[in-house]
């Protein structure tokens, strides 16, 4: 172990202090920190060995790679990292699904990473192709979800999904999610889907404001390999969205394929702290076990 | 009575033989049909009474209105009424909440529309004002509903709303639904909000995937003013739009006043047929009373 | 102003020193405080003035009410109550849709109800009479809900609803909740139905785990007759209750009509709280105007 | 092969006239049929080598199995099958999500079944022991589902749920069903929770009307071990009812332990008709792929 990677969300301004602490605390136990080059600028008396890369470099050399933000900074970074290499997601402020990892609790945590002792969950990801009659594919790994949506302006649209070749459904709704167990506590939930347990091998498609009402949402295998077509919809009124993070638009008879990813991300848990923990905390079901 | 309009749905090229068929039947009663411009060069065969316009000033110069669609076309032809005259929503194929008449319901209850012992119903219609530090006031009177709604490939949206001036929340979602009874079996229902009657004197508000999962349509007066504030949203991500029909972007600090409009839509009934019996059947409750 | 009748939660072990103060700031007033006869007994010091009853003759003879307790102990002595009186809902420690008056803030709320410049809600109720062939007629009033379910071991129930004679719908379903607007935060939030403004003349009716997925939630005028019919269902396996309070099974074509009661709660408010601060605490929205 | 089996379900008094029919092709074919000794009594005709026997010695002699009827005969034939043997669901009129041949597929499949070439999905079952502090475990196995539930005229219940030991949240619900992916579009699906394919190696558990409105359905592994705490609830209160078959009162401090059934069904296909199909007819999603 000798490169730690910090990646740090944009706005987060008072990170100055946290960055320089950690950075030091790696030095002392001979790692080098590989800081994102924006943030370096910003932090005064960093140790000699720390460096400054872009993201998609420090995602490429670390060894580990420690978070410092929300669920969305962590989305960014899985987007990055082609090994599963193991990541510590820290909140400032606010528990995250993904960043359960409190300041606190970044040293123990690491020094279980240094030391090899650290629990871990592998996360699955999904992996999106859009084949369109008239381009290229498009790939696109997730570790939430892959959204199509509706423009503001436009009417519903229209969806056939076949899992497995088999023809499911039309969809006639503001959109379909197709998410993983991790993203399942994400979107999904606010759409009126179901809480998957992140190992679970199982995709959830869940549909947005679906027209038939009947519709609901649908878990199969993670070994399936799901089918959205795009039925119907004007240019530039349904768009697909990784992550909720970027996207484009797609157009009639564009086909959405999703599979498991052969590419996971190694989450590093907080001590003692599990999952279930976590959901009560996040959706306030209060922790009194009577 | 002396005018009848028709509008017919755009694409409802099979209407010319209804439409021939309505204007003779009015032109033998003594009543001149007054036909869109649009569908009148499609029709042969018209009696001579019969005369072509544009859809607004058929609003404007009609006794009766017939429309020939679905309700769709019923909403659009309410944007332009500025009277409560009758309105017969005739619909091709499939029942519509606004469009119950069948073709062969349609001239029994022309019969009684010319003979002034028709029934119906006196729709509310609902008034947006939009108040824009940075332009002049729009407004926009809907029967069904005003939908504040997020972009495609942004992030959820963040709004504050009061009634009559006093704080309800905040709302983290994919937008906000201000339904009328009227529009409550529309989109409303989609997302997840009751069924209101229609002549319930009440608006439903209705989030549209709320993050906060405890957040639930709220249904309050419809003498209430409702205000919703635009907190975030970076330019062209939040949308409003109007019965689904018409709307545009808005922008931060942008406010939406919503109250009932002095305007109604006086919906003719078909003969015999209740508004339960429209919702057993759009919504497939069956009919079997036990 | 003379008799402010006392009612307490049962299990309310620690009320003995709340309830002692609040009869002797009363008799420095002038004003008899009437306590339930179990309570009394409990509570040594009282003034002279004091007097103990049951809460029945304490509904009957005071001119106004303090409930100490929760939300239940005031749907009980709203039973009680043939006038409408000022009632004070006081929560000890949590507040309640119907308790949201604080123990610091109740003795300024009777300050207003003894010099009459109070703030009060009058919460409308619902009359259920239970018509069956086979004994006289059932009547009760509720001022939160009436409801109709099947008993634990037993299947699906078959219901007929009506409006105004006109029938709406078979259900086949777990039960059906009939709630006023009061009653909307209550089970029938639980069964996905609607949050209704307490001023609404409305009425909800709310099918528990309706077997039709399309079956709603439907808001009508509390003007008007609702009537549940009883289709299906042997001995013992269908049970309505009042206000979850108390009930009795019904039989094989009985019929439930519900309708607006000429009876009313007057529930005073906490000086300076809204509804909607109610509503933000309980369902744990935020209070964050942005 | 040389014995069929064939249950049928009570009520189903016209079904003699298939059974003779059946039995008699089975004959036909060197196979013997062994018949439901209350029916047996009630078809003439019958061929020489159609025996008759309880529902229990059917199940354990027949090498197949026929079930004519609906969803509920289908499922009390899986309580009585020790062994994994080709069971086949037929509908009389309405299909069935486990009884989804036809009448005129009944003789292909069986067809299928004598030749070997038959297809079929092995349903995996739940199996639920009782521990109770003051009598023995009961066990209990199940293809839909175990559903822990209030009685109808008491109170919320309140239930404490660990899955593999470790704690996941307090419930205050009407009760608590935990679902095979059998049983997700049985009981399950009218409480909110969602549809399940029927080969994910999973359970769901969803609480019924929960008063905390953001408990939501919880997706598992079904290696694991769900355990239900009864935390309260008086005599009689509380119930745990069987595939909503058979069921017994609780008691506090009950624990109800729910894992993978070593026993599976055997669930012979119908001829081209798919899990996706079936779910279209059932909740009228339509079929139109566009």
């Amino acid at each position: 172990m000798s490169t730690i990677g910090i990646l740090v969300r944009a706005d987060l301004g008072n990170a100055a202090d946290t960055v320089r602490e950690l950075a030091t605390w790696l030095h002392r136990r001979g790692v080098r920190a590989c800081l994102d080059e924006r943030m370096a600028v910003m932090v005064d008396g960093l140790p000699s060995t720390c460096t400054a890369s872009t993201p998609r470099e420090i995602a490429d050399m670390s060894d580990a790679l420690v978070v410092l933000g929300g669920d969305g900074t962590l989305l960014a970074a899985s987007h990055l990292l082609e090994r599963p290499i193991p990541v510590l997601g820290v909140n400032f402020g606010h528990l995250g699904f993904l960043t359960e990892i409190t300041l606190p609790e970044l040293y123990p945590a690491l020094e279980g990473v240094l030391d090899g002792t650290y629990r871990y969950e592998e996360r699955r990801m999904l992996r999106a192709v859009v084949h369109s009659p008239r381009q290229e594919d498009s790939i696109g790994d997730v570790l939430n979800d892959i959204v199509v949506t509706k423009a503001a302006l436009s009417r519903i649209i229209e969806l056939d999904v076949t899992v497995d070749g088999v023809f499911v459904s039309a969809f006639r709704a503001d959109g379909l999610i197709v998410s993983s167990p991790t993203g399942s506590t994400a979107y999904n939930l606010a759409a009126g889907g179901p809480i998957l347990h992140p190992a679970l091998p199982a995709v959830v498609l869940t549909p947005i404001c679906p027209h038939m009402l009947t519709n609901r949402p649908l878990v199969v295998s993670d070994d399936a390999k799901i089918e959205v077509h795009l039925r119907a919809g004007r240019e530039g009124e349904v768009h697909i969205t990784f992550d909720g993070q970027r996207g484009f638009a797609l157009r009639r008879d564009d086909v959405v394929e999703v599979t498991r990813s052969p590419r996971t991300i190694r989450l590093v848990r907080a001590p003692n702290r599990e999952f279930y923990e976590v959901l009560r905390t996040k959706l306030k079901w209060g922790d009194t076990r009577k």
